[in-house]
């Protein structure tokens, strides 16, 4: 196909992005060619000013753009709960679930040896700081319930539990809305082993 | 949800992108967020480049970063047929055939008497401007196979026969790979009207 060379370098560009294949970038600059000047002068300005103005929080380490957070500088969250999380993608889907006030810890990413990720390549060392130096009743530890994150969470357990902090994890199960007959066995094997009473 | 604000800004620009949910506009910007300054901005860039530095062809309307597009600018092309449609992004898959090697109209959009679409609006002056300087022996018509597209491609036909060049439409019907069983009855019709002897 022959393109102008600044059309090429943008489908080349948008199909970088995660989920984006050769029709969606077309379809992508097509858009962008397309409309007016401003708007897309906007997307071209929202991506400069994240890199410019967004760094890592200086408590909890979610993306910022003052010293703290939005959620750090909050009022109205609890902060002697800790969810700690393996990146900051993990902060909205728990945030949109309204479902926890407290105040998060990112990791950067979690435990695994076949990757040569240890203890000291996560943000571990500053959270055992900020259980020693904030007043924190629970730590809540939502790494994914994958191996790495199932392993990050046991290594964290065994060191906060000697603190007398609470230490939990999001309980596993059927997903709602779900399926019995389609769950696979290991989730409904979670979820039986955790059954609740009524 | 909390973000902070140049996030939130992001994440509505993304979000206007054909395609883009907000789930996939948050897999984007984490991806932007998450990647190093220079890729970032590179995308910002290509964004811009294209605002600053793409416009029409001054013969066919394809978008052009010189006075002409790089397919009226070759010398591999036959400049005998004439490919009409309805908007620059109808070309990449064309071209993509490998099965024309002519060049092409864009007429800017397609005659709509619903939308209040006359002759007028389209570059139909533009292309029997061209009908009458350059040396065209067919013109294919390839709007799109509904009904404004039909429309569109009648007029010109009408137009265009008079001059003595032969004007084409590409063939309708079965896709290749496709089921016959499942073929919408419109399409089957004409693949029948439009048999070919083998």
């Amino acid at each position: 196909m022959q393109s102008a060379p600044a059309i090429q370098k943008l489908l080349d560009e948008l199909e970088r992005l995660p989920g984006v294949g050769p029709k969606s970038a077309q379809r992508m600059a097509y858009f962008i060619l397309n409309s007016d000047k401003g708007q897309a002068l906007r997307l071209a300005d929202a991506i400069r000013d994240v890199k410019d103005t967004v760094h890592f929080c200086s408590r909890c380490f979610n993306y910022a753009q003052a010293e703290l957070c939005e959620i750090c500088a909050s009022d109205k969250r609890n902060r002697s709960i800790i969810c700690v999380v393996s990146e900051p993608r993990d902060i909205p889907p728990i945030e949109r679930t309204g479902a926890f006030d407290g105040i998060y810890h990112v990791l950067g990413g979690a435990l695994s040896p076949m990757d040569g990720v240890g203890p000291e390549d996560l943000r571990i060392a500053e959270l055992m700081a900020r259980l020693g130096s904030e007043d924190v009743s629970e730590v809540v530890l939502a790494t994914n319930p994958n191996i790495e994150g199932e392993t990050t969470a046991s290594y964290l357990a065994r060191l906060i539990k000697p603190l007398d902090i609470k230490v939990t994890r999001p309980a596993s199960g059927l997903p709602v809305g779900g399926d019995l007959e389609f769950a696979d066995e290991v989730t409904l094997g979670r979820a039986i082993e955790g059954r609740q009473i009524l």
